[in-house]
């Protein structure tokens, strides 16, 4: 039940693409042109179209990989944001786009950052309009909150930014492989993912679908393999991301797991389930929008119990993993007034059986009975 | 043959302990307190302490780990170096070195860098003194060029570094499980290794052990699983560069190589057998300082041939891989004078046999005589 924080169960092809290139002899991708070397530079086109299909990314944007979703949004925060500029980000956000923001802040970055309701965590979408100012260069939103597993109006901001000429960036760690995202429109200049959560793949994976007309300076430079003499890191896309030896092994794991998620059946249905079931339970609070789209991540407290003992007395004596306290993200937290004592968090999986939310909702109510 | 660039085969213990990661249940590490995620923190525990006994790092050190080590070589120098700063670095450096501290110079930094004598390629060490300044914060070094496999100095280093307190920051790329490094006198302020190379782990792992008095400021920042409510990065070490999930599976496999690694043989003495055979071979020419220590890395060149030729030839023909080009390391290039036709790189590994070796020198022998 803590999927939002990894899927720690994989498919079986995961591994089963790892080994083949790890028993096998594969070279270094994009550093000479023998057999070992194409091989891995194989792997990671294979990879990138994958996540290129998943998306719909057509021509107008190119994927580069990271090693999470975290270096992504680094990437693309701090290499298109700039002292003078304005940006507007929510409360929704994790820290991995706020601590960048943050530090953006600190260098002469203008911050703005748009406000939620208590306990249904709605986004006050009106600020952004608000909040514009002529400086404004880019919006940063999460795709879905990782702490109460609300959706995000993701058409509604598109639209905002292409009224307003701003950069949309969005943070998908929660969203990739779980919620459709389509960039065919273009109305997104970049897209960061995580390829261990809803993706399947294994950690160490992850990256950004960036539109090819997104300036972005490098944060991290390095070899390219190729253009040896340049002072500069190459302007193309992906290798200006992409500095340094990929992660082959896990890329392949990676497009093994976007094919075998490719027509998995909406299991939506299970956390409805769970949320009319929980909603039963006396003494037992959620947070969230329960009545716009959503995804199977929910937060809750028992009584007035600290979310780490819950989650601690569910592991100890119902073998069941949920994740208590503050999930890296603040301000959702401050929004919710539970700054104080964090929320459990319970995140669904593919793999996820009604037998084990069952399971879960008997656990619930034992404790909630104490 | 091309080794340098990532050991292709590995021994068997990286699949088998990342196998067990991929189809056990492993969580996020120090996210959660439950079984699955204290699995995944005990693995890369078990990683950091193999990494910590291989390098003797004492207590005062700390690793943190990246996906390779361009990403940790980005966070030392430009988490440490600030404009004003003068630093002292090698044409020995691959371009995850110089293109670091080339976008440090554009914003003020200082660099000045020695020179290498020509086909030795050996350092003009008197240079490091006459380039000190009053303002030079730190000396950066390739422990072993990766175009000759010269080896450096690292004693006489260090005591200049020692004598005129500078940070010494050392690329261990090339030499990490195939040299030894003792950090133990606490001389070096940061080594940056990757794990896919001599240390025969998977590709998207490496780091850097860092002394713990050295002041960074994180080029990452993210999500840490604890102190989500600081607004920056916690300061503690590994923390505080190791924003976003760990690559586990990647870090399993690691444990394991240099686990294996313990206790293998010196396998130099293939490197000479290869040396004295090569030079017999008329029109072919061998850069590098054979006078000195080195490790198992040659760049050649037969006749006037483009190395890009050579090494297809070696691929298509011979079955051998080697590399041929840059090798990502401009200024080794214009001090050997190959910066017109590049090196063919070849480079050994444990597994490399003497039968391999023979082969090599046979090829060698029939491409040199056309």
């Amino acid at each position: 039940m803590d999927n939002a924080a990894t899927t720690a169960q994989k498919p079986a092809v995961v591994s089963e693409s790892m080994i083949k290139i790890l028993q096998g002899q594969y070279g270094n991708s994009s550093r000479g042109a023998h057999g070992y070397s194409l091989a891995s530079y194989r792997v990671a086109e294979r990879a990138r179209n994958q996540i290129k299909n998943l998306f719909h990314t057509a021509e107008q944007y190119e994927v580069a990989f990271t090693n999470n979703a975290t270096v992504a949004l680094n990437e693309v925060l701090k290499g298109l944001i700039k002292p003078g500029d304005h940006v507007i980000t929510t409360s929704w956000e994790h820290n991995s786009v706020l601590r960048p923001l943050y530090q953006l802040e600190a260098q002469g970055v203008f911050l703005d950052i748009v406000s939620s309701e208590p306990i249904s965590g709605r986004l006050n979408y009106d600020e952004f309009l608000q909040k514009l100012r002529p400086t404004t260069k880019a919006v940063i939103c999460n795709h879905a909150s990782n702490v109460t597993g609300n959706l995000l109006d993701l058409a509604r901001i598109k639209k905002f930014c292409v009224q307003h000429d701003l950069f949309l960036i969005v943070d998908a760690s929660q969203t990739a492989g779980m919620v459709p995202i389509d960039l065919s429109d273009g109305k997104i200049a970049a897209l960061c993912f995580t390829g261990h959560k809803s993706l399947y793949g294994p950690q160490g994976t992850g990256g950004v679908c960036v539109r090819k007309d997104v300036p972005l300076e490098p944060v991290l430079t390095g070899g390219d393999g190729m253009q040896s003499f340049s002072k500069v890191q190459p302007q193309e896309l992906p290798t200006l991301l992409e500095a340094g030896t990929l992660n082959i092994p896990g890329l392949a794991g990676l497009a093994a797991s976007v094919e075998w998620l490719k027509g998995k059946p909406d299991t939506s249905d299970l956390g409805d389930y769970f949320y009319q079931e929980a909603q039963k339970i006396t003494g037992l609070t959620m947070y969230g929008d329960f009545s716009a789209p959503r995804v199977n991540v929910f937060s809750i407290n028992l009584q007035e119990a600290e979310s780490a003992i819950v989650s601690d007395l569910l592991w100890e004596e119902f073998e069941i993993a949920t994740r208590p306290g503050y999930h890296c993200a603040p301000l959702m937290h401050k929004a919710l007034h539970t700054a104080d004592r964090g929320t459990v968090r319970l995140s669904f999986s593919y793999f996820t059986t009604k037998k084990e939310v069952e399971r879960v909702l008997a656990a619930l109510k034992n404790l909630a009975s104490r």
